[in-house]
């Protein structure tokens, strides 16, 4: 039998126009690409989002146009990732670290009418222009007085086509089905794939983002976002900010330590988002400052795996920890790791080890690890296989990719992470490798993720990774690169370190000593490239 | 353009499996017909629900078949909110308050084909039972030991079903729009109209309310209900508490104020959601004891307009009010009194006034105001109309009842609240009265809502109605008539009180000083009784 309830679409613009009228004074706080602070409420936001909405019509993008932004997190990129979707278009966030090819592949694959970009980026699309089609549209997030002489064609200004336009327009009302998000993974394997999500599934997200994590977000908190809006939906903080009346401090370009203390300190930050490498650079500021921005009460670290060393050290600072896990084909979050009230009780080391896990689920996100014959394991923190996962925030079918698409998901429907992963009888999900980065010595399975963790807790290792070097007896063996934190690191006690804590035949067969280490563009350490890099590494 | 994300159904009984695995050790204290304290944790409720699920097909009760409860707030009645609706049947929460020719009415237009009860409601039932019909089968909720003797035929034991049954049971899935729960309102016009919640409106309530109340609903903390289970959804509740891990204290039969007392201070009770004739109780209570229970920082006052007074009298002990106000028809939360973080700075009056009011729309409820010509009125807090509500957690008929349906929605399926209304600029919903308690005087509204309000802050006034009646020359005339709170009250220091704050023809033609003042089913001030008893009252 059905029931009789109305019959109304869930739609992103149900989250724009509650901020105007719920939380019209919260708002955004811009570190701008032209070195500036710009204020702006969501009441503001609001109305200029409504000027795009038409200024987007007068261009003759409708229902269905896929809208890019290649952008840093500010007050413009936020108007874009409501203004597009409000309209029944797509907003497709580019990810400017990827490389040109890539780029200029996603253009192509998404079939782009216009992109949204920022001043930085004006010389990348100036570079990519023979490859993008000749039709593409530029408009420059900028005011007409800091526009830039280009090289590119069919060039419009951002303030100029707002001010081209009134705030006199009423969002449609359309299927909660439609698309309103294009993200292309950052395609560490093969081309990228797209994930095309829809407005049901955008504003359940901010939902479940806003009952999960009640710390970050809650009307009068503020927000810092480093995670970029380009990452992976911005992991729901795009849109689950304005929904709760948080107020966003977003950081622009300047994602380094310093700059990261100082806007935190000045706009008194209370939660902020991001992946491991930005946190190192956050802590080394700490480490100098002697001190924690003032406020500063939870950082929630994603993207990647967390070493333990790295959430000591906020946990040690009084900061809390929420480690978190997802993926781009999830919108992104499947797991959080926040403890029950009588795990908070524990002691610090079991508390840690709690946290280093990837957390548990979210709610509607249902997870499940199955064995190489797809059989199901149970939930004892023990058994490990792979990873799928299944809900209303997760993708059906990678964006026009069938073949990506019929790889994916398995017999059930369930998405295939790619991950390997145990889960506890308390639901704590441990993910031990990606399972391409899973090393076979011997016949056995070492996890680079488990060698890595340990690493990092030597004080000398700074960051590091373990990959998987071809070894003529063994198969593979494991090697160990790191980037020192000390002058005059000595590898003999890093070795020595791990030989005390590891099963001798996991003990990397070499330590390799390197500056810094390759990042994809999501800001992951790219192994795909270390791989490359010493393909030809003589083991000794 | 469709988006490419699984299309999962929300279902009530994700929220359940969610609580048993992330906030297992959360739950429900019941304090308990028989007059004990039981605890259960989710964890444990969720086994419970899948042995009812068992039992529940066990009888034969499938896909739609509504089942009624009669119950107190209490953990059996919570396992009914979830195992009935989770395999896909009707849970129907019957009011025990409602007369027994609405119950009877009520049983059979629903169609129920089982009535689970509390030991409490046996005799009610009893009387009842020649106008129920025969085929309608009893569980009552009890273990073997405390069953009773009764005259009722098809007579099940509670424990004894669960018992007889094992926790082995995976819930089915179905589309979200699948009827979940069925609320007959309280008929104070006309017949009790039902209105059938669906699987969606039920899941989305519960995260709407979840990101909007996070005070009161939040992992680790503790909220009594003292709305009934029966009433309105619960205010959401039921779902939404073990959705966030709040745990539940449930107060059964003991709604008076040392009850509600003793229960707050023992279990560290840290909100508490109800109407204000509870509130009333509990401040009388607290008057008495000098002290407010240990630990209780939130108030939620909705099914009835909060009078200043009432507000002030928390706020006063530190204890914040969020002034609520929904309908059945609505799931029932419609808006929600939060004052944004710029507000709560304003001066103690100024937070008073916005407090009294209904509070702002909660997210996805869109609401308007229309004159007697449905044109829409301008959200300026002068303007009043009509108020009339959107959403997909609104009613779109009523169950059965194509009559009371055609009259209950406007042109463009709009809501009609039957509430006279204004809307701030700001947002602030400011319900003048019931339409059909206004009062009509010589040509001019008055409304009695305003005149309550002011005759509440009277200390002399502890509980007070203002009702319409016939007067030859002006139409009709406001008549008071109060409960007052001193042994030898001064209806005429109350009379001049009211002539300095109100325009000379808006101060009620007589005072009545009455002990109590009839309620209707859900707790409200029944002023239909009102004006059947003063029907014939001559004005002086």
């Amino acid at each position: 039998m059905r029931g009789m309830m109305m019959d109304r679409p869930l739609r992103v613009a149900d989250i724009l126009t509650y901020s105007e009228e719920i939380h019209g004074t919260a708002g955004i706080v811009s570190s701008t690409v032209e070195g500036d602070i710009h204020r702006e409420s969501y009441a503001e936001m609001a109305a200029r989002c409504r000027r795009l909405a038409k200024a987007l019509r007068t261009m003759g993008i409708g229902p269905g146009d896929r809208v890019a932004t290649l952008a840093w997190n500010g007050y413009r990129h936020m108007e874009l990732y409501f203004g597009i979707p409000g309209i029944g278009a797509v907003c497709h966030t580019l990810n400017p670290r990827m490389s040109p090819e890539q780029l200029a592949y996603i253009v192509s694959h998404a079939d782009d009418r216009v992109v949204f970009l920022d001043l930085t980026f004006v010389p990348l699309v100036e570079k990519l222009r023979s490859r993008l089609p000749d039709r593409l549209r530029y408009v420059i997030l900028a005011d007409a007085a800091s526009m830039p002489r280009t090289s590119l064609a069919n060039v419009h200004c951002y303030e100029e086509l707002l001010a081209s336009e009134d705030d006199d327009f009423g969002w449609p009302d359309f299927d909660e089905d439609t698309a309103a998000g294009l993200c292309y993974t950052s395609g560490t394997t093969g081309v990228p794939k797209g994930a095309l999500y829809t407005h049901r599934s955008l504003v359940l997200h901010s939902l479940i983002v806003g009952v999960s994590m009640q710390n970050s977000l809650r009307a009068g908190r503020r927000l810092l976002p480093v995670v970029p809006l380009f990452h992976a939906n911005a992991w729901g903080a795009a849109h689950a900010a304005p929904l709760t009346g948080t107020s966003l401090i977003m950081p622009g370009p300047g994602l380094d330590g310093p700059s990261l203390w100082n806007l935190m300190e000045t706009e008194k930050v209370f939660a902020a988002w991001g992946v491991p490498t930005v946190w190192l650079g956050l802590l080394e500021e700490i480490g100098k400052r002697g001190r924690k921005p003032a406020g500063l009460e939870e950082v929630v670290i994603g993207g990647a795996a967390a070493a333990t060393s790295l959430i000591k050290g906020f946990e040690d600072l009084g900061v809390s920890v929420c480690h978190a896990w997802g993926m781009t084909e999830m919108s992104p979050i499947g797991t959080l790791g926040f403890l029950s009230p009588e795990q908070t009780s524990l002691p610090a080391r079991e508390r840690l080890r709690l946290k280093s896990t990837q957390g548990r689920r979210a709610f509607m996100i249902d997870l499940k690890v199955v064995d190489g014959e797809g059989r199901r394991q149970p939930n004892d923190g023990e058994a490990t296989g792979e990873l799928f996962v299944r809900g209303p925030t997760v993708v059906s079918a990678y964006f026009n990719n069938e073949e990506a698409s019929a790889a994916a998901f398995d017999g059930e429907g369930w998405f295939s992470t790619g991950d390997v992963a145990s889960i506890s009888s308390d639901g704590f999900l441990n993910i031990r490798d990606r399972s391409k980065d899973l090393i076979k010595s011997g016949g056995e399975w070492i996890s680079s993720l488990d060698v890595e963790n340990l690493a990092m807790a030597h004080p000398h290792v700074a960051n590091c990774a373990v990959i998987a070097l071809p070894h003529p007896k063994w198969g593979e063996r494991p090697v160990l690169v790191a980037v020192p934190s000390v002058d005059r690191p000595e590898p003999d006690g890093i070795r020595a370190y791990l030989e005390e804590r590891l099963p001798k035949w996991q003990v990397p067969d070499d330590i390799i000593l390197v500056e810094e280490l390759p990042l994809t563009a999501t800001g992951k350490v790219s192994k795909l490239t270390l791989r490359q890099i010493y393909a030809d590494h003589k083991l000794p």
